[in-house]
This record gives structure tokens, sequence and C-alpha cells, in this order.
């Protein structure tokens, strides 16, 4: 199919997608954005059912470097500068935006007797959300599950940060990650959670088959309750009595701890 | 001090000050730009000497969240809102800019018989450098060598990453890499380098006492180059055989080896 086939994307269209920028409207549309040619190649790549991408929009330029878009007929339109500063939530959208179906996300439920959980409590940046993410499909995880305070997974800086790992595992939101974790305790989970005064995660060599790492915020940490419902607390030790810097990134201490537990 | 006895910004530092946006200002002048309250605070904080401030511009409301503002003054300013955009790399500068000397950079040497360092080829992005740099404060590191093609560490958003841990380690620029690593390689130094076809980063139960880890570019990893000349390759393995995403992030991975490998 030649590029000029594709027609160029309407005004009532481009006025939907836009308000996909905003989380009520990715809630209530069942809907995110992605944009960039990598991020929309990588989670193009990564669908294993095609009719979760909603519609594609690109630019001349971009339509020669997307490959086998005739797959995606009748869903892809042409679009110029003045909407992609519309659609894009980044500086330089680069010619490439597309909208996926959010998968349906339940309750979260294990698949089998050994499983790796990432909980999130109130991670508020969505570079880390998305680089958790991605850091959690990369590991085995079977799923990232966001407590309150924590950025929307769906959030485009986010969708970016995953690098196409979006749909490589569950992604469940709860209002009360407390209660959460306590139903997978009771689910033969072990509880895991970063803490300044926890003992070093180097320390325990045997981890249960079913396991849940939780990220803290990035400034306080986790919050008092989680802190008090976990079984085991882990510290990242510092080189040194007196570390040169007050923390680690939450992204590269959950990567840390995610190489250590997933097991 | 009353705030009332800070001078306001006059045009020509302001000027002076902006142009530290660009590396060839910021080469040629010896300094760099911190913004952001944080920021500023981190490294004000980890000031060994005071004289490596080199001036400090703040609004009013910022005045009142800086401590000790009286050891800074005669080079201590208030500002506007509009001198702010001028001055500021990020979107939001929250009313406090600071500029910092750059600390003196000569070709590394190592000052004892254990030495763990972290070389940098081709990293681009400047929050991946600033994190890296953080990472390795954390464990320890006794420098950070930024090869040809790495982000500028004392970028802003670098030195925003970096969390106030810029001056907690000797930085270091080199032109050619690996002619730096062959130089340590010739003083005791084991390279490692991650990489695709490496082995398993757990694999090596024992590190000499001088080490350096090789972080490569985020899309392209280690040059041919370096990787030829590497004494270790490692491999960070994903769960599975086949991973749900193609790669971990650079800052992540680079944290991962870290603490395993800093001894």
């Amino acid at each position: 199919m030649r590029r000029e086939s594709f027609p160029p994307l309407s005004k009532a269209m481009l006025g939907r997608l836009a308000r996909l920028g905003q989380k009520k409207h990715r809630d209530s549309e069942g809907l995110f954005l992605a944009e960039g040619l990598r991020t929309v190649s990588e989670l193009l790549q990564s669908l294993s059912d095609p009719s979760m991408l909603h519609a594609l929009v690109f630019d001349e330029k971009a339509a020669g470097q997307l490959d086998g878009l005739e797959r995606f007929a009748g869903k892809a339109w042409l679009a110029g500068p003045n909407e992609f500063k519309r659609l894009a939530q980044t500086t330089s959208p680069q010619g490439v935006v597309a909208a996926f179906r959010k998968p349906e996300s339940g309750e979260f439920r294990p698949a089998s007797a050994r499983s790796f959980v990432v909980a999130l409590d109130d991670v508020q940046d969505p570079g880390n959300v998305g680089t958790i993410i991605r850091t959690a499909a990369w590991f085995g995880a079977e799923a990232v599950i966001c407590g309150r305070g924590t950025a929307d997974p769906y959030n485009a800086k986010s969708v970016r940060s995953s690098a196409g790992s979006i749909f490589a595992l569950a992604i469940d939101t709860t209002p009360d990650l407390a209660k959460t974790l306590r139903r997978l305790q009771a689910d033969g989970f072990t509880v895991a959670a970063s803490a300044l005064d926890g003992q070093d995660y180097r320390f325990f060599a045997e981890w249960p088959a079913r396991r849940v790492l939780v990220i803290g915020n990035e400034a306080n940490g986790i919050s008092a309750e989680i802190l008090a419902l976990a079984d085991r607390r882990l510290l990242i030790p510092p080189a040194g009595a007196r570390p040169a810097v007050e923390s680690l990134n939450a992204s590269v201490s959950a990567g840390i701890l995610m190489a250590t537990i997933h097991g």
C-alpha cells in the first residue's frame, strides 16, 4: 500500500487523541498515547493482538520509517506539524504518535506457584515508573501494581521510559496498596520493601517462590503502613560509613533489588 | 543578615550566567550552573570549600528556604521571574540558580591500591550521566571518566540527576577512552564492560583491588575497540529465554553492575 492511500487526520479524531494527554480521558476511553518513532515501533512490535492499536498518526517522513504500515489500514492517518504540536506531550514529537488500548486490569492474581511482582508506593516521577516497568519486564515480573500517588503508567513520559514493555506484564492500580499486599501475603507472597533501617539485601540468600518487591517515593521512601507489614526490609548499603550522596535514584535501587530478588 | 541586604542581579552578571547554558562557555569559564532548590541545596551542603560557589541567585520566596545565606554574602543576588526565565534550562526553575566552579580535572591517577572507577563510552543522555555519577558516588567510586560522545556531566540536566554528588568524586573527560583504559590496565586495573555476548556478571566471585566498569551508549552499547580490550565482558541475563523487553536502561544496568563490582 502506498503512503498516498492513508487519509489525513480529521479534526474530530485529532481532538479525541489530544485529550488522551489527560489521565481522566485515558481512563474513560481506555486508551493511551505513545509518541516518537522508537517508542511506537517498540510497542507495535510487542503487540500480540493488532486490535490493541487504536490509531496511528504519522507525517510523510515517518511513513518511510515505519514497517508494515499496510497492516494498520483503516486506523492510520497522515498529519502535519500543527497536528503533532497538539498531540505530542514532549518537545520533539518526531512525527509519530499512536493510541493503544489499555490492557484490561483486574485485581492481580498470580498465574502459578512461582511469581515475582513489583509494587509502587507513591513513585511520583513518570520516568521512574516507566523505567521500573521496563526493568520488571526484563527480570520476568508477572505484574507491576501501582499504589496511590504513583504516576500514571500510561502517561506519555512513562510509556516512553517503559521502552515497549507495557504489554509484557500486567499493570494494576490499587487505591489501597497495603490491603493488596496483605491479600498477596495471604496468597503466600513474601513482601520485601526497601528501607533505610533494613538489612543488607544480599543477606537473604533464599527467596520464597512468591515474592513482591515494594519501591517507595523518591524523597520519602515507603510509607509507614507498608513498612510495618513488610516481611523483609532491604537496604542497599553505601560504600564507606558516610556515603558521598544521600540516596540512590529510585529506578536504580529498584533495579539493583530486582536483579537479586527476581529469582 | 536580612534578605533585603542582597543586591539585585545585574544585567552583566545575568548575561554571564545565562551563557553557562552552553558547554563552550562552561569550559572557558570553568563554571557550571545548577538549578532548583533541591539540587542547589544538595551541592551547597556537599561543598568542602565555599569558594567553589561562584554565584547564587534566588527570588524572594526561595530566600526563605535556603539555609545560611549569610555565608554567601558578596556573591548572592536577588532576581525575579524574567531573570529566571533566561537562566533556567528546565521548564520550572523554582527560583534558585547557582554557578559553581568546575573542579580541576587532570588525568585520573588512583590514590591507593584499591580503586573503583566508572567509565562512560558515548553515554548520550545527560540524565543517565548524572544518575550514573550519583550511583558511582554511592558505591564509593574514585572517579567517573567520560569518553567521547558522552553528555557533558556539567549540563544542567546531568547536574540535577547527580543529586549533589558531583563534588564527591573526580570527573575526568578524555578524548580517547581506549587509550585511558589501556593506561589504567598498565596500572593494574581490570577493565569490565557490559556486553550482550558477555558472561553472567554474577559468575565472577572475585574482583581485583583495582577495577573499572565501562558503561556504553544507550542504543549501541560499548564500542568495538573498547570491548576488544576489556578483561571481562559482563551480561545481565534476563529472566526467561525471550526477554519481554529488548534491553535495560543504561543507568539501571550500570547500577546493577556497580552494586556487584564496587567491592
